[in-house]
């Protein structure tokens, strides 16, 4: 083992789990669809290495048409990238910026792609008591002088989602201040009316906007890489795909993502799911004397004073601890939500600890 | 289709030339082996499919231990990244050089990531007469003040290699004036004794050492993304996995790169094959008159005082013109080694098209 690494900082590491148990776990550390890849999916990728000794097509042309029509946007605003993740460190990067302002807590590989280019950060801290919401304070923090915004709709580990009107809002104060506005709307597919709070028809009117959006989440994708970003201004666009290499997108995520938007059952049933486990699981959660943050996404913030991680590992099941994010300590976990069957085997196990 | 991006600058667009045919062209514009994707890959990227919903191992623990004994270095020395094009820009993105010495020509994707981060430039121009070789001038070109240099081995587009006392007089050079060296030996394995020419035992002495190979062109897996660093130096080893995403690698790629490893017959084919192809071509090119630089690795450059690739184009085949090479103009010309037949092909129709 390279035991030169820092520690990882996100869930979803199964690949530690097994090298140490010997066996695989069932994962609630990572927010992906549990309902596993798509049939279709996996047919095309099969399909797809067939050819694939020919380098991907660096403009994906093909997988962008597809999602334009599915986004329905013009094609001219979809940028590929190898997760989202790669579009964070493009748009970064094609930006430079020397300050951003980031909201505590917040996903990680912001402050992450932020720090890598040189960038200082400053962060809202988002307010406990106020179920960790955006509010007022946070556009009031958007000053010249702040040349990159980055806010995660439902937020990332929270769960909640603000207002569209607010978001609007926090657009027009980038604009004004002439910084970059990163909306990640990589949970948005699970919000119950995903479609009202999307930002995405407003793009023409924010060259400054930039939405991000992921395969990895709704069709269970994490490990085949693919994201892609939303922008009207196709400077920024063509700047964000100068700003890393021409072949980011592999021809097997390209050809995954295509057969990905056919399958309309699979989304429904995972967001089905998704809307019925959640309310289950955070009563079963309130109900063993937890504060459970009101998510709105697939997975749910919690605060345990118990250590959770180690006596739920020893029984085959992964939960991400949260003492790592700004604004959270080790008291807080973030569980996600999964199929009836394995929801249940997580609070008989959080039972079994925490009594 | 979205107009606004700026010409690819690269080879293998077969997708370009699809939607302009309708059919798909005969690719001698990409460097990748012309014996298609090893039946074992193909097999795993299948096989991998079907538990791609969980997110990679962004430590890409068990690929790296099975590239440290196939390349008999500690496995603390190798980092994975989405094709070697990813590790190029991470190096840069964790070295941020304020100027970096690049001969010319090279591959464009040294510029690319350089350019991306603000650093400045400068050429070392190869001299044909000299069939571009590196010489004396490159050493004393690295003086105070280059932060990096890159150098590929045999050359992307020459097909030229350097004799090893020569780089290890690079590496010394570049340890006294504190530049990082960037030895990109993707081509490597397609020279007739790999083993003589490579840097990857000289690396404990030289911490500023970084080798880059990929599974591209041996593996003809250029689709998948796959490549990887070797490095002695712990520190910069973390500082490129901190500069990028830390699921740059998809499950697909490690599966079917473990996988590759395994493919010593489908090398030792290829290998044969472009040993034998070659000289051949090289022979044919010469035949029709045309100025071949003798090239070592499984393609070579040539002069055409002929436009060829429009020609080429309405005859279905796909050759990589080097006018946007600095150093080199439109009358340089790039041609993969492929099959016999396929040589035969690209040989006949250039017959055609030069007479």
């Amino acid at each position: 083992m390279n035991q030169n690494h820092q520690p990882l900082v996100h869930g979803g590491d199964w690949a530690g789990y097994s090298e140490e148990y010997g066996t695989q776990p069932l994962d609630f550390s990572a927010n992906v669809s549990p309902l596993g890849v798509p049939q279709g999916v996996k047919q095309a990728i099969a399909a797809a290495a067939e050819t694939a000794d020919r380098y991907p097509d660096p403009l994906c042309r093909s997988l962008c048409r597809k999602l334009a029509v599915h986004e329905r946007l013009p094609e001219s605003y979809v940028l590929c990238g190898n997760g989202a993740a790669d579009l964070i460190f493009r748009a970064v990067l094609a930006k430079r910026p020397q300050k951003a302002l980031l909201p505590a807590p917040a996903f990680a590989e912001y402050e992450a792609a932020l720090t890598a280019c040189g960038c200082q950060v400053e962060y809202y801290f988002l307010r406990e008591e106020n179920d960790f919401r955006l509010d007022e304070g946070f556009l009031q923090a958007i000053v010249p002088g702040i040349d990159m915004v980055f806010v995660c709709e439902p937020n990332n580990p929270t769960g909640v989602s603000s207002p569209r009107e607010f978001l609007l809002r926090a657009a027009e104060q980038c604009s004004r201040c002439g910084a970059l506005f990163m909306l990640d709307e990589c949970f948005g597919d699970f919000l119950e009316e995903p479609e009202v709070h999307t930002l995405k028809n407003d793009l023409a009117e924010f060259p400054n906007l930039v939405i991000l959006k992921a395969f990895t989440k709704l069709y269970a994708m994490a490990g085949v890489r693919l994201g892609y970003a939303l922008c009207a201004n196709s400077q920024l666009v063509e700047a964000m795909r100068q700003a890393g290499q021409p072949w980011g997108v592999s021809s097997l995520a390209q050809a995954a993502g295509e057969a990905a938007l056919d399958e309309t059952a699979y989304v429904e049933r995972v967001r089905q799911m998704v809307l019925q486990e959640r309310p289950w699981m955070m009563e079963q959660l309130t109900n063993l004397g937890l504060r459970v943050v009101p998510g709105e996404a697939n997975y749910l913030l919690f605060r345990c004073p118990v250590p959770l991680i180690q006596p739920l590992r020893q029984r085959g099941i992964l939960l991400r601890s949260c003492s790592n994010y700004h604004g959270l300590d080790e008291n807080w976990y973030r569980t996600a939500v999964r199929t009836h069957e394995e929801n249940i085997r997580l609070i008989q196990a959080l039972n079994e600890v925490i009594r």
